[in-house]
């Protein structure tokens, strides 16, 4: 095994995990390979609270030989050092004299410090910043490394850029295979879907996860309602307000609601300007309610705000074959804010994929 | 042999044909399988006045064998039953009386009607209608079906659908890469390039073809100016006016100039409203002239008209990884026409294309 196909293996055991059973953990894989060049042990993360990657590999390979003195280990992610749910990967691995780690991406967490500490017990450490492996944590990273939710914006437009025709008709633009991607791809892998009271009374949206068997599952919702429109202005027939048992609607909103709250509800209050919410202003206290992952579906206004505000970090695009040709059609993006070519956000493209006759282009923000 | 593996065989040999060598003709392939399975003649249609593809495949299989009595024949195209610049192949198909034709797609030459002829005189016709046959001809089908040129449209935008900033800047949009494939694959394989006057003045275009090495080829042009601006108001010095020796610039106007013309220079009056160009008058013109395939690269106006006006046969969609997230920016299309979502204009995707962090989406109008 070359050392970017072992790489590779650690990844793809990373990914088996399934991100809802992890977060706010990383996905991480790692194996184990003998002098030989044998594949020893391999492990992954699978459970927040359960045993780490780099331990089910070890314990792997402790059944097969009682001496590792001679082994290399390979792990996505760098190996935790400090006591969290589990005790340090770190101190199991200098116990067991592993002779060399090769990390595929460090930890961006201050915490971490694994590398210097490998290095001090005489164990050979190779960092390598692999791409992959970088994607496969994009959550986790923006986590530690921004402080505030992942968020991924949900867009669907024709190909000259239209969400609604001028009547703000918008049902519907993409095919229904690429409203069932959302369905079992984003909406099923989030912690919590983003949207606008207006786009809420707009599209008469639930934003349930449906099943291609037609089977219905809530979500959490956090609700951008400055004035709290929803709840003062009798809209409480509104599919959002759909009977709830273990899920949320979270409102962000400028001053606390009048009115009792009933349980599944809840509210942060956030910091409105001419623009809308700055979103800086409810960023840790989303993390902190478990809201690591954050879908947006919503109008050209909040994802557009988002972006300016450097808080979009995904992009998924559903393109229809489609052309509005009218000027008129509500636009998929776009303030009213001039930017010159020269400050445009850039991107990167990470997939391509063909949905029935829509495309689907998957960037990150750069 | 499969059938299907036998016409995209015929397919694959048709497009080895270099399509400015055969204009206005189609790409067409021929192949002749024994009744033993083998294959005994191929031939593809190879320079306008040149022997047709069946030609060249009897031709071949007769070297084989006198006898073609058990032989089958596929062809990508319909061959044709008129005296053209050749004789007609349906007459050396029934002279030597081949068993049975396949045919991929038809002719839709109301002149050409080999399939019932081949019938009359005892030869078996199967007719597939092959997508990849069709599309391989698109520019034929839309010639001959419509009597007007196959029109290509070229866009490059950012994700939000801007073609250039609201001091429309547009330099550059798409990559360099991109940018090359605009000189490799489609200028150099059109007749002419059409834009309007704006954008000749706008983008200061010469509109050449400029090869990786950086060697320039001249191309037609086809300048929509109704009151010929660009030769009335002493534009003299624009790139697009460069010494040409081979091509020409032909003005759309709406009155003949009241100068004399250059040699390389030539006008087509064609009828205008208040959007502009009815494409309709010129189409004829345009077609007698020998511009069978035209690629148009202009602003969204002249785009959004050709679209609104049932001109437009294929569009190639180059997306840059960047969002502009301005209003003002200059949109890619759209008319100040209102039009609902149930009258989008509907596309296929033909193939999409990574070019450096570029998308290309390929679509033809359905």
């Amino acid at each position: 095994m070359t050392q970017k196909e072992a790489i590779d293996y650690t990844i793809n055991l990373a990914e088996k995990a399934d991100e809802n059973q992890i977060r706010p953990n990383p996905f991480v894989g790692a194996i184990i390979i003998d002098h030989e060049g044998q594949l020893i042990g391999e492990g992954y993360h699978q459970k927040i609270g359960g045993p780490h990657a780099e331990v089910n590999a070890i314990e792997q390979a402790l059944e097969k030989t009682a001496d590792l003195g001679q082994a290399t280990m390979y792990v996505s992610l760098e190996p935790c050092s400090h006591f969290g749910k589990t005790p340090p990967c770190v101190d199991l691995i200098i116990q067991h004299k592993i002779k060399k780690v090769v990390i595929a991406s460090l930890d961006p967490n201050p915490k971490v410090a694994s590398v210097a500490k490998l290095i001090e017990h005489g164990i050979e450490v190779e960092v390598v910043d692999d791409v992959s492996a970088t994607l496969l944590n994009a959550r986790f990273f923006t986590n530690q490394l921004k402080n505030r939710p992942h968020y991924i914006l949900k867009l669907a437009s024709t190909i000259d850029g239209k969400i609604a025709d001028h009547e703000k008709n918008s049902q519907w633009i993409s095919s229904a295979a690429s409203r069932q991607f959302v369905h079992d791809h984003l909406r099923a892998n989030v912690d919590a879907i983003m949207t606008s009271y207006k786009t809420v009374i707009q599209d008469q949206a639930s934003l349930t996860i449906r099943n291609t068997a037609g089977a219905i599952q809530e979500t959490n919702v956090i609700l951008i309602d400055r004035n709290l429109e929803l709840l003062e202005k009798q809209y409480e027939n509104l599919p959002i307000f759909y009977l709830r048992s273990v899920t949320k609607i979270i409102f962000i909103t400028a001053n606390p609601p009048s009115i009792q709250l009933p349980e599944n509800m809840d509210y942060i209050i956030g910091t409105f300007n001419e623009q809308g919410l700055v979103f800086s202003s409810i960023s840790e206290k989303l993390l902190e309610l478990g809201y690591y992952k954050i879908l947006t579906e919503a109008g050209s206004q909040l994802n557009s705000s988002m972006i300016q505000q450097n808080m979009a970090d995904e992009l998924y695009w559903f393109i229809a074959p489609a052309i509005l040709n009218d000027l008129n059609g509500l636009p998929m993006l776009g303030l009213d804010a001039i930017r010159g070519l020269d400050k445009k956000v850039q991107l990167s493209l990470i997939e391509t994929k063909l949905i029935d006759q829509d495309v689907l282009l998957h960037y990150r923000f750069n």
